[in-house]
């Protein structure tokens, strides 16, 4: 059985979510048949049983699953016979770190680089209530936001020496195979190349092969989807 | 057999390298006899063969080996059948990534805070090399590193992020039982409260918590290591 997967879409099919490329990719992993259904932010109210307030959420046949980690958590469990997302409950709970270092440190130095990007991006219909959101959130236009991101390079590369020195050693966060962990971690650079063509990472840093090494799994499923570079 | 690990002191029999620390609870947590002989910075050079640079140095019988991840992993393949450290070949490339972000972010803001004190806790033939080596590598005198270190706690602290949520959200860095990774993280605060009584961490952080839920393991063998709190 297909199961759903509502997919934050953009104009021109683009599918920009973060957690929902890491929903994406696990889904790829488990070799699960899955349809990604490309889903506005004003249409996210209407799947499901209406009561959904984010993306991604599966319907896997009766099940309704919301949230990335509590997906990675319901796949991992509910096909167990399919390569492991974890490898196990110390893989699980130190994945749970990269999620944390990620969502904390990369996804904020990468959202004020492409958030008026996305912005432009977005169907028109989408467009009032993201620029509402998110300028509540920050205090700030979002073309603000993203002012001044040349500058703010250095920084923002030089956040990633954990990641670096990681797939420096070894191919991937996980060792030689790639887990949930990576695609974690892959998922801000995934946005940002969907939704903006201003480069994040040098051609050179080890960061762009590993990055280059997790587009190229599943016979490249993500980096067939639209994207800027 | 008992296994030798030459292990970093002080003056008042104070334990505190990092990277001996992790090695010590790695034996701790395997469950094998050790002895965590004292060793001066002096008298690496006479250990062993005598061609050893660093340590943590452990003699298991003939074999000798030197470096914290090495000695991490022989032990789990030697000892495959006392619980494990990495839980697998994910546990091990995750474990990587914690010791990098340990070494690259926490480890860099702990020493700016307690390197003039580790000078002044070190046995009087000690103190002129590492005054000279340390101010080799920072280019200034130690207490100017060390100088207005208070200013610099909510940096450090905030650099914490990434390991305060994920050990709020479960015990350990591995979830529910300590691994590997845990005793790379809590290597640094061990250090700090070896050799300086300049607190880090706030009483109500949730890291706090975590570090004392490692110094309990083992009857509290970290915990009763000479120490200043």
């Amino acid at each position: 059985m297909t199961i759903v997967m509502y997919d934050l879409v953009g104009a021109d099919d683009r599918r920009f979510s973060p957690n929902c490329w890491r929903t994406r990719m696990a889904l790829l992993h488990k070799g699960l048949e899955h349809e990604a259904r490309p889903t506005r932010f004003e249409e996210i109210k209407s799947i499901c049983d209406g009561d959904r307030k984010t993306i991604p959420t599966i319907e896997d046949g009766d099940k309704v699953v919301t949230d990335s980690l509590a997906i990675a958590d319901y796949l991992e469990e509910t096909y167990a016979d399919r390569p492991s997302l974890f490898d196990g409950p110390v893989g699980r709970g130190l994945a749970a770190f990269v999620q944390n270092w990620t969502q904390t440190v990369v996804n904020p130095g990468v959202v004020g680089m492409v958030v008026a990007d996305i912005h432009d991006n977005l169907v028109p219909s989408d467009q009032a209530y993201f620029r509402a959101s998110r300028e509540k959130l920050f205090g700030r236009a979002l073309e603000e936001v993203q002012a001044g991101r040349e500058d703010r390079l250095d920084s923002v590369r030089k956040s990633l020496t954990p990641l670096r020195a990681t797939v420096s050693q070894q191919a991937f966060l996980g060792g030689d195979r790639p887990t949930y962990a990576d695609y974690v971690a892959f998922a801000p650079f995934q946005w940002a190349r969907s939704i903006s063509d201003f480069r994040i990472l040098a051609d050179d840093d080890p960061v762009s092969a590993w990055f280059g090494r997790v587009l190229d799994l599943y016979d490249g499923a993500a980096r067939r989807s639209p994207a800027y570079y």
